[in-house]
């Protein structure tokens, strides 16, 4: 069973913690907005986004910062998703 | 008798829970926004919508997860519906 | 003595909850939004609102679900309607 | 002395509620927002108004109904108008 | 010393509420927003504003209603001016 | 040491409030915003602002009206300056 | 590793404390808004954004003026980034 994300949304799953700490990243809070690293799983087919032409330049496998509190969590055979737009991903990790 | 969606809204009917754990999805909720498994029942025709030209890409029968604050339910010979805009179906399960 | 509504708007006058009962149409609320069904009495003209064209495509006689707290109520000899945006139709029923 | 509305506005005067009574017009209030039955006295000339180009359809002496809340009251030689935006008038009344 | 005002700006002088209850305009005000009845000092230059080509149409010497609210006050001189945009003027008193 | 504003952003000084009262003007406050005379040191290149196109029209030297709570305040060797948009200079005094 | 922004965002870093005092910058702070000194690390793409193209002006190794409150915090290997709109980078400090 798979998640196929619609318009300008990507699928991404969080990187464990441990993965997080052995890779040398540390999160830091603010009282607003927490980024996390996650890995994109899927991505959406982009296109006409209200109203406005969006190409997406995501691609699966890519490490990716985001704010926390983007998006809307699933959870599908036993491992969690989430689901948010491109726009609300910040950054890529290499 | 049946609804006809006007626009860019859809019909969706949810999957019942029992249907949802078969099929191995389980939705994690978190305090905003809740996910939810549906099939879309019927379509709209699209077309200008507040001066922006939609497309439907949606189809009958297409299991869709959706976010539980969208929409509006409407119950007709027992059975209840959601209707609510294309752009608030976050992806497609397949 | 009638009221014709004004560029995108529409008149329509509830559905007696009798009525509603007897065609099988029973509406489940939400606390946020509750639809109805009714049926379209007068369309306006439509044209240029708000710098957009607006194309009408409700007539008259149509039965429409809608949500309730849109628009504005008037009563005329001893009738009430309500004065609302096309856009704020959400299905036809039929 | 005339007042002279600009851009997309116009003048109207509320009709007295025994005139209303008379017509047969008997206005239904919700909690949001109370129509009202008011006369066309003068026209803004229109044009741009925010960047989109706005043609009046409003013509002097015509009864409209109105949003309470809409517009701003001014008393002139005694008599009380409202001016607001031609977009607040929601229908004519024949 | 004098106030040249910016874009679709112009700066107005409140008349004196004698001179106002001499020429029979008595303000009523509502809760949320009362008219004022001043007179035009300065025009701004118009032009681009957000994006948008403004004319400008008011003239200096022209009597006009405002919103209270709109605008900031400043003293020069001991007078006081209003500096607001003309979009704020809603109708010219003749 | 200096500060270039990027986009359509100027940066400015307080004019003193003992050379305020010398030029004769004095300065109105109300509940909301309250203006202040400020002179020109820097002006930003203007250019593309949010998909819009911004033309300068403000110069170094010029004194001008504000808001006060409009901008960010920054201190460079013991001046304080105060950073903002060239559309929330309301006018130019002379 | 590295951050790579997306869109039009850029990575900057916090400059010391100590090496603003030194530069003779000290920033005042208002209730809403306090601004920082900052290095730009790291330069987005640019390109389409929200439906407007955005061209990138910012430069790795400029110091910048921000808002406090502006971005996200991040920490890669013991420093700590901020991830943020070219927008809402005020100045450039020379």
């Amino acid at each position: 069973m798979t998640i196929k994300p619609l318009a300008d949304r990507v699928v991404i799953k969080m990187v464990e913690a441990e993965e997080t700490t052995k890779s040398g990243i540390i999160l830091a809070g603010n009282a607003k907005e927490k980024p996390q690293v996650a890995e994109v799983i899927s991505v959406g087919p982009g296109g006409m986004v209200d109203g406005k032409e969006v190409k997406m330049y995501l691609k699966e496998g890519q490490k990716v910062l985001m704010s926390q509190y983007a998006g809307t969590n699933v959870k599908i055979d036993g491992q969690e998703y989430i689901i948010l737009r491109q726009s609300d991903i910040l950054a890529v990790v290499e």
